[in-house]
């Protein structure tokens, strides 16, 4: 960089400094904050990665987080303990038979979750019926489909669509990113406002080029190479190109784009139905 | 996309546009506003759907428009006339063959331009010639690699395809959006950045269902309908199954995503190689 400031014109500095500082935290969790005294649930915590920024960012909220692995619960709690959160509570539950009654929590996040599941819509409901009036969902999901890049690649896209059908065939959704307003919508959720919050990777952002495109993405699609073999959705060949090229992305010259999308959606005040 | 605007016929109609364009505008436009006394260049204006706003916003900059087509210059001599600008003058010029000499700019603006040109490197050396040290260039491209929705279809995404491929085969690059970056950066700007401008569309942004997943993208995919079979990219059944996937994505339960890119560059005030 020259350093160099036009005036007048508006390059956005303080937006680049952001983006540049930022991270993927940062862009999935920055406007995530509930205040004080809020009861809230996160469901399906997994192994606690969202819950440490959650717990981090409304101190003064008491979060209940529920997975259905003790194993993932375990290492959750033992994340959280070393970053000495004192708002958390584990518990183990089925997403699908959660043991709170109804009305129990002011707001709920879910993030990384629906993805995985084959019922999302019914998980939508019950997550609905924990909700008091005004109460609102939080839903963060990625869209594997949205992932494209430069150079564009052939079997990088084959790869990819490996990924996609591997989460399809053990009954997820890949690309379910996309779907979260007719779904929220169709769960009776009001006011549902979804945000798309691109992840864009061009060799002036190192860290998201290492952290992202590499570290991410790229070793999560290397992640199902035997089992997309086994399963003979792709040659051994073709998807050690697609990775390559995936790489390739990461190169000085490469460029990624990948999205995730934000829900927020409320439960009616006044139900006439319940 | 410039080309493919269906104008309204009614006046609510055009009424709805005029939102939806506004809402276009600003997520590309808001924030390029030159310092009064600015001498800028809009290079390759067209029939000057851009020109209008960025004369707007800039009023006291002092700009030239050119464009290769004595016919777009006729009709944006109209709009620019029928808009009050005064800022504005029209010339005639192949991009590659400007008429202006060496450093004769502050500020270089091109948008929706280089993903016709089969030297867009080319281009930007030339328009950097024409820039003084510590200019900037700002340029604005789609991305038809970019378009992903809900419901998901292979024959809608076939059809894209087919608008990729006769641009490719016209000497242009749909897809240009993602490589702003490497682009500028080795056609020697600094400081080169990148904003990715994501048009999100579901039912709940009406104007943009219409005004964008209608009525811009969809009406710019069934445009090419007849050349698209004609050059025996797609047969006909296909292609319409595609074109009425991508109106379903604007129905109700549908969504769709788009994305723009808008990249910023300067020229190194100091430039020890002229």
């Amino acid at each position: 960089m020259s350093g160099a400031y036009v005036h007048g014109y508006q390059p956005r500095e303080s937006e680049r400094l952001h983006d540049q500082a930022g991270t993927l935290v940062k862009l999935l969790h920055s406007d995530t904050s509930y205040v004080p005294g809020s009861v809230v649930l996160e469901a399906g915590c997994g192994t606690g990665a969202q819950t440490i920024t959650l717990a981090r960012n409304s101190p003064g909220a008491r979060i209940t987080s529920v997975d259905i692995s003790a194993d993932s619960l375990e290492e959750a709690k033992a994340r959280a303990d070393a970053a000495g959160l004192t708002n958390v509570q584990f518990r183990q539950a089925d997403i699908f038979a959660l043991p709170f009654n109804p009305g129990s929590f002011d707001h709920v996040f879910v993030c990384f979750v629906l993805e995985h599941l084959s019922r999302p819509s019914e998980a939508l409901l019950r997550l609905k019926d924990l909700l008091k009036p005004g109460g609102t969902i939080t839903v963060i999901e990625g869209d594997h489909g949205s992932a494209y890049f430069h150079p564009d690649n052939a079997a990088a896209r084959q790869a990819i669509a490996c990924l996609v059908e591997l989460q399809r065939m053990s009954g997820g959704n890949a690309m379910i990113g996309r779907q979260l307003h007719p779904l929220l919508f169709h769960a009776g959720f009001d006011a549902v406002y979804v945000w798309p919050r691109i992840v864009y990777v061009d060799s002036s952002r190192p860290d998201l080029v290492d952290g992202f495109t590499r570290k991410t993405f790229t070793a999560m699609v290397e992640g199902v190479r035997d089992r997309a073999i086994d399963a003979g959705l792709l040659d051994a060949e073709t998807f050690d190109k697609g990775i390559r090229a995936l790489y390739q992305t990461a190169e000085p010259d490469g460029v990624f784009c990948y999205t995730f999308f934000k829900a927020l959606g409320e439960k009616a005040r006044a139900d006439p139905l319940r």
